[in-house]
């Protein structure tokens, strides 16, 4: 059994628990392989969305950090970070936020992937006087966002957008659908080819491209070749889940996320469990429904961090969980009466970022096995 | 073209919007009906948990009301509403809690279904010279918690309550599998069946029950025979949603819940409008998935609320929706270029409770077309 201290059974269920010694093994992990692979990391700071998470994950307030939405650029101008890029296309209506940061001294770079948003970029800019940071999306993968590599439209963009553009970005959001080594470096290679072929272009153009941004936590992770990479983005990866575990980014011994819920009743006909861990605590994600190893709606732990192999949360609604326990359990395996009510068990999450969602506080269980919590930055 | 003024336009997406009249109207229907039946109706504020929809669901503070946290029920009686089912199983170690607001004069009812909570209840209740009201729950759809109303626990675990025994609850979440009316009928008189059961053996033991407490929304609307039964609950009825809709509880004209979303890209080989509507704005509840219509993340409308037919938000990443348009569009269907970056559009939600749990803050769209913003009751 693992040692653990006595507070976190003391709180009420249920909690978001952080493990602040696998945090900062995930953390250096991957800042390690970046620098090896001779770039730097600029981490996504969607899936913890706090100021204390982004003191582990950014050596400086002047480090690269990546945002969601324009209330977490807001929230991390405010304590002091000045180099943000918001990594989801730019809405024509939001520019005037964007200047506002721009004007504090924030280097916040938008994105975008439209003659549209460019043509809305360069006018705001005009009228206000206003410089911005543009990245071009590129779509390496086919997945969502981005323009292809070969676009007309890629250099006709940077060439409209004149000073304000800044450079490029991808992300394989399609390397989620991978489970293999070989398949996420070939992710990896994808996201950086296809930024190489976009730059070249433009270099050919005369455009000149100061950022090169790829990256997903998969691809982060496997990717080999980022020499000539300005930049490489994740997120998850600081907590990670079940998830990336399937798709063999991290064990499940890395994962530093879990909710803490309690005991609440049992059904012994139909061998299950009902925990306080609905749908309210581990969000309504089943990211591994259509993965090798199916979770449901997360893995069951004991307090201590102890994975009871086979049992997962089967079933929530808003505040019910279920765990339905092997049928043959009379065999040997668990029985009801093993879990009496009251007993408090820890599920590790499908998706990190969802569930983290679902907190409006988190409860940090340091390497010293103090308490500490963290308030997470709310709204767009 | 429904008017609306210009105010939903001008505030940044995503956000939650609630149209007022339509609250009210539904709100106005359910309690009509349960009145018209012989009952009251005690509400579940756990789709909105904000003090201002209390204010239209209860017609004063001592108004029975139903909540799914200790922190809805310790918001709400500081707010001075009096009459509180706290409806999941009580956990041993939230009774202090729960002592804490009976101390204060508030009427907060406990729910459990087995003897080790019962034992807990008593215990505590001697050793802290403290009385507690508790409901049993009845299981009357083989769904999720509750003994059967022929369980020979059931009076057991009443005796053993003594004084702190108040009355029975049940509610049928099996009918969320319905989709006609004598389907529906059918689950309604189910519940009332098992909680006339359960009440006559507790007679004939000599315990009186003067709480007999039914419902879930669609068996609400649906029952006809509530007469003996002292209150009914429904939660969603509030706002409904395209669930709601597709069981038949409701139409989509009656869905009083939108998420407004900005066009922010597009991909037109793939026939993609890019939104800003991400799982973080709509939640990842796919509850329409396995019903006879499935709306995926969502039904897609203009600004004023028209319904695009065959439009839905087709899948979402954290801050991103993707809309795909119709293969055919050529045919006559919309083209991408008829949503032009900017363009804002409605999603009306699967699941109106997981959809408002994902925002601080609501946006309502008045009846005189004033805006007004309440604020989410968050935690547990």
């Amino acid at each position: 059994m693992t040692q653990i201290p006595a507070w976190p059974a003391q709180l009420d269920t249920p909690y978001l628990l952080i493990d602040e010694a696998k945090l900062k093994r995930n953390i250096d992990r991957l800042q390690s392989h970046i620098k090896a692979q001779g770039s730097q990391l600029r981490p996504h700071l969607k899936t913890l969305r706090t100021l204390e998470a982004a003191d582990y994950l950014l050596p400086g307030k002047n480090a690269p950090a990546t945002v969601s939405t324009l209330a977490e650029a807001e929230a991390y101008a405010n304590a002091g970070y000045t180099d943000l890029l918001y990594a989801v296309g730019i809405a024509p209506a939001k520019l005037a936020r964007v200047a506002q940061l721009r004007q504090q001294g924030i280097s916040l770079h938008i994105l975008l992937d439209t003659p549209e948003q460019a043509t809305a970029v360069v006018n705001f800019a005009e009228l206000h006087q206003q410089d911005f940071s543009v990245l071009i999306e590129i779509d390496s993968d086919d997945h969502r966002g981005g323009i292809k590599p070969d676009a007309s439209q890629l250099v006709t963009i940077a060439a409209q957008l004149g000073s304000h553009f800044s450079g490029l970005m991808t992300h394989a959001g399609g390397s989620y659908g991978c489970s293999t080594p070989a398949a996420l470096q070939t992710f990896a290679q994808q996201e950086c080819d296809a930024i190489r072929q976009a730059r070249q272009r433009l270099a050919e153009a005369g455009i000149d491209c100061p950022i090169t941004s790829v990256g997903s936590t998969p691809t982060a992770h496997f990717g080999t070749d980022f020499n000539d990479i300005s930049e490489v983005r994740a997120g998850v990866f600081t907590t990670f889940d079940l998830v990336m575990k399937n798709i063999g980014v991290c064990t499940m011994d890395d994962i530093a996320m879990s909710v803490v819920t309690t005991v609440i009743g049992y059904n012994k006909e139909k061998h299950w469990l009902l925990t306080d861990s609905g749908w309210m605590a581990v969000s309504r994600d089943r990211g591994t429904a259509n993965q090798a190893v199916d979770y449901n709606y997360g893995q069951v732990c004991r307090l201590d961090g102890t994975v009871i192999n086979g049992l997962t949360l089967t079933g929530t609604s808003q505040e019910h969980g279920v765990i339905e326990l092997p049928q043959d359990y009379a065999a040997g395996d668990f029985a009801v009466d093993d879990f009496a009510i009251g007993t408090q068990l820890r599920i590790l999450p499908n998706h990190a970022c969802a569930t983290a969602a679902m907190h409006p506080v988190y409860h940090i269980l340091k390497s010293d096995n103090s308490h500490e919590q963290w308030q997470r930055i709310i709204g767009w």
